[in-house]
């Protein structure tokens, strides 16, 4: 391919749209324009890249025996409702584009495809003997994201490759959900990039297991908490971990203390000489779902800790099973306890033994609250804590003495932090990163089998709804994620394996014959073995060529410049290493050679990375 | 590639949805399903055809230096806005899915992608040194049809290759035009259809010229009209042809007919012996455009003269050109009258020479009509027709003597027939064939360009708006296409160019070790010599495996049954001619060649079909 052809309009100036490096280089070196928020145009170059990731997928799909196929993105919401998700992902902060065709039929657009593939599995399959399956797809999905940004990362439409296997029992789909999980790692591995598996939350999609694929990044989005030796790592939405010993309150009977204008946790330490560990804060809230009464909450914390939404979310979804999908979760104010009739409340000096009471007369709310209790908190033998009056709180209360409206169980409600230690290994303490989202697999169980009635007939005869895993890469983002952990100061530094190019030749002055017909030769004769080669034949000047080849960021870089009299060429590796001069007429061979090692992707120590 | 691992179900049943044959074969195959009204899955099988088809797009494009890229399915309003297509897509009988997202902002789901390839154009091409350029995608594309039907024939997601083109002069698209017609023939040929070119209308694609590539098929939805020669071909909704000559009708003075009763054409003819071509008929009409008052339109034609309504939208949108798109035409009724606080019309007996006066008060309607005349009745001398009072005709009518009300400029508003002469060679009478569209290409012109700001600096230094072509394939529609064309009692036919499986290894008697072993030893041969088999090892009977094996239509069968203790096998071409019996350690070699030879496409005398 010939500069010149290849619609290659670099950019000098850094993009304002652009917030974190790989999407400034991306537009910068022209592989992609924006048409509107959170929606790009993927121009001939990233086409190139992400053809390729898609084709390193698609071979080890392929290796482990998984099908391809492609499902509609047009979703009709009958599927939806059947699972139970088309409120959760339509209404209040759901994602799911939707839209009313012709005769007035409610659609999605599809995020995410377990209804459909989970309707066609019903249909598709009947016995144990057409077990174990895999589909899997590369396909255009949406999000009608809140807040869409960095490009790629967080785009309304991008690509998707989702895959969806089928069993006739858990330990089928355990045994299928650890092959996928070594495809994935080949997949990263081959795309040159280094990724890690971290334990995740199953999130909208549901499920007993779940692991994420993340490349570890500075612009990511996400929060990773490992330990040191590697053997812990989850997201910091799932991350568990031990919480710091409370500093222990002194044994003191419960006593009154009056805390006028002291309504935060700081407040009170700072006036009273308190640890936030010795304290037990709450936090009220309100729960909507899709179907039902909004349910006040009361959490209550350890001082020292925060709260996880995630963890949060799941606690309400388990808790509430007659209202539908969670739809959002807020904090209660007090205009909204007007709006319902109900008294004031004392906010600053709230406590775990908040009265039902208090919510009796209740509009439009379930007149009672859902208590959840994180385990550092129910674990304090003695605390200090709101008393439920303006002003006042208690010291020395214990839970017992709270009286049975606060009693409640343990569970796990709190953002695990760098530093906690390890549950399983409590010498190690677990350290941050942040990483890019690539991949994410799970082990679903029978959650949609059942809602949609997707059955099989074993081998004894008996009707059982099938076993199922679902596992998605997001490739656009994937190729995003490789620019935002290869490049430096001058532009991209793509790996082999998924680089637009793989070399690329530049005739440093278009007016010189002899560099024009050395070049073109070589762009002949590397067409001819087979090596992916753009000839940057535009008539700039050779400093813009050669920042714009830096930019784009082809692996390999040919200088066809004075030397060329002397049948002599210049070879670059965009990954560092000194310039070699080569006769023209070998150069060919040379980086077949080198592009053919590199190709696989497996040989990644050549890109200069970690280990 | 295993049978039993493919999740490969045949219906025995013909489906109840399917209305044409290739339909009902997908379906019964295993191919496709439906997952609602025009929205399909593509199973493996069918994805595996709908790459290979893919696959020839790319090598063609590829061949002829067009891009490829992806362009994104969600569109802003805006750019539809700018090009002035928003409301003709949206509103009335709009095809294009629409929707609003989390912030109320519209969007369309992209059935085509001039303006946003043309936005693009006006950020990248900035010089005539970037000329000419292609880029084109394959994509899933949306149209929400009235009626979608026939499986993938009429879907509303669907599979298309689309094209655009730029250039620095007229000249230039129309070479490039020339190039993509021949790309267009090598990819229907190398996909094993017999498609046919003919001339198109634009629609609302709009520009000056166009062809549509035809698969002729009983089944097509699209009526084409060509002469014996080949040398005009048409379709009708676009075709021109001579008119038969009209009976005279005998001179004589304008008189007034009674004609109580007598409100049709035939009526007319029974009850005085004229023939149709000697009457004018009229048909009022109410167009709705995107903005402004609904226009009422009377139209003229000759009695035996049938109205093309594609011709009729064509002339609407070029004389009202302060209303936008036009959105819906529909015949005027009493009932309209009413509502619009009109007197009522002599419905029957309305002509040509319906004074203006009585749309003088219309509440919302232009108060005036539009007058269309075709030239078969603007022609005759002399005619019956409506006196524009209740079971009043006139006989003798001339253009002149109805008064400048009545006269106007001569259209061609009519629909060519069958057995019509044809306009360059009345030697030649036009013959009917229906076909399936399977591409489009269109000469643009700057219509997009103009409205979208997409300029260049020419070599003179002047800023031109770009010239821009356009060119589609439906691939989905033409994958289906082919089984349309190739298929027999039995099953589909494919060719082996777009096959799912060039070869499929029957073993008769599953429980037969020697089988099994020569069968397996047979696909791993194949396999290794890189032809892509399917081998049926799933535990039925012969007699149901060689059913689905000509069902499924992979073009060559190996039946391994008792000659293989004998080490011979029996290989069964799709598409005719005798079964060969061959030495088991031959097949392969045997199979790769004759293989090899059709897998570009380009020898399809093979498949047995006409030239």
């Amino acid at each position: 391919m010939r500069s010149s052809r290849l619609l290659l309009v670099t950019l000098r100036d850094e993009p304002a749209e652009a917030e974190i490096v790989s999407h400034r280089l991306l537009l910068r070196a022209g592989f992609i324009r924006r048409v509107s928020a959170g929606v790009y145009a993927y121009l001939p170059l990233m086409w190139r890249v992400l053809r390729k990731v898609s084709a390193i997928v698609r071979q080890e799909m392929e290796t482990i025996g998984a099908l391809e196929a492609l499902l509609p993105q047009l979703q009709p919401a009958e599927l939806w409702q059947r699972s139970g998700r088309w409120a959760g992902y339509t209404a209040g902060e759901g994602i799911m584009f939707h839209l009313q065709d012709r005769q007035g039929r409610e659609m999605g657009l599809g995020p995410t495809h377990e209804e459909v593939v989970t309707a066609l599995a019903a249909d598709l399959l009947r016995s144990y003997r057409q077990l174990p399956v895999c589909v899997y797809q590369i396909q255009s999905k949406f999000r009608d994201e809140i807040r869409p940004r960095f490009g790629l990362m967080r785009a309304r439409e991008f690509i998707m490759k989702d895959g969806y296997s089928f069993h006739a029992d858990e330990a089928c789909l355990r045994r299928a959900y650890a092959e996928m999980d070594g495809a994935y790692r080949r997949i990263f591995q081959r795309c040159g990039l280094r990724a890690v598996a971290v334990e995740a939350d199953s999130g909208a999609i549901g499920g007993s297991a779940s692991q994420e694929f993340m490349v570890t990044a500075e612009a990511g989005e996400d929060l990773i908490l490992a330990t040191p030796d590697g053997r812990y790592a989850a997201n910091q939405e799932r991350a568990v971990s031990l919480a710091p010993e409370a500093v222990p309150l002194p044994p003191q009977p419960c006593r009154e203390l009056s805390t006028p204008g002291q309504e935060t946790i700081d407040d009170l330490c700072e006036a009273h000489g308190f640890h936030p560990s010795q304290i037990v804060k709450v936090l009220l809230l309100l729960a909507r779902f899709a179907e039902g009464a909004p349910q006040p909450v009361l959490v209550s914390l350890r001082g020292d800790q925060q709260l996880n939404a995630v963890k949060l979310a799941n606690a309400l979804q388990a808790r509430v099973n007659d209202r539908g999908a969670l739809l959002q979760v807020m904090p209660i104010e007090a205009e909204a306890l007007g709006k319902e009739d109900l008294e004031p409340l004392p906010f600053g000096s709230l406590g775990p033994h908040l009265e039902d009471d208090q919510f009796a007369g209740a509009r439009s709310w379930t007149p009672r609250l859902l208590r959840l209790t994180d385990a550092t908190a129910s674990a304090l033998p003695s605390f200090v804590c709101g008393a439920n009056r303006p002003g006042v709180h208690l010291v020395g209360a214990t839970w017992q003495e709270l009286g049975p409206t606060a009693a409640t169980e343990a569970l796990d409600l709190r953002e695990a932090q760098a530093g906690d230690r390890c549950v399983a290994d409590p010498s190690q303490r677990l350290e941050a990163a942040r990483g890019i989202e690539v991949g994410h697999i799970f082990q679903l169980g029978r959650k949609y089998s059942e809602a949609l009635g997707a059955t099989f007939t074993t081998e004894q005869g008996e009707e059982q709804a099938l076993w199922m895993g679902c596992y998605g890469i997001g490739v656009s983002r994937l190729a995003q994620a490789a620019v935002e952990q290869l490049h430096d100061a001058q532009g991209i530094r793509w790996p082999v394996s998924i680089a637009p190019f793989e070399v690329i030749i530049v005739i440093a002055n278009i007016q010189d014959a002899t560099q024009v017909t050395v070049a073109e030769a070589l762009y002949e004769n590397l067409r001819g073995l087979g090596v992916e080669t753009l000839l940057d034949d535009r008539p700039e000047r050779a400093g813009v060529k050669f920042k714009d080849a830096d930019l784009v960021g082809i692996p390999f870089r040919v200088v066809v410049g004075r030397g060329a009299a002397a049948g002599e060429v210049e070879v670059v590796c965009r990954h560092g290493g000194d310039p070699e001069t080569l006769a023209a007429a070998a150069a060919g061979d040379w980086l077949r050679e080198r592009v053919r090692r590199e190709r696989s992707g497996l040989l990644d120590d050549s890109l200069g990375g970690d280990p």
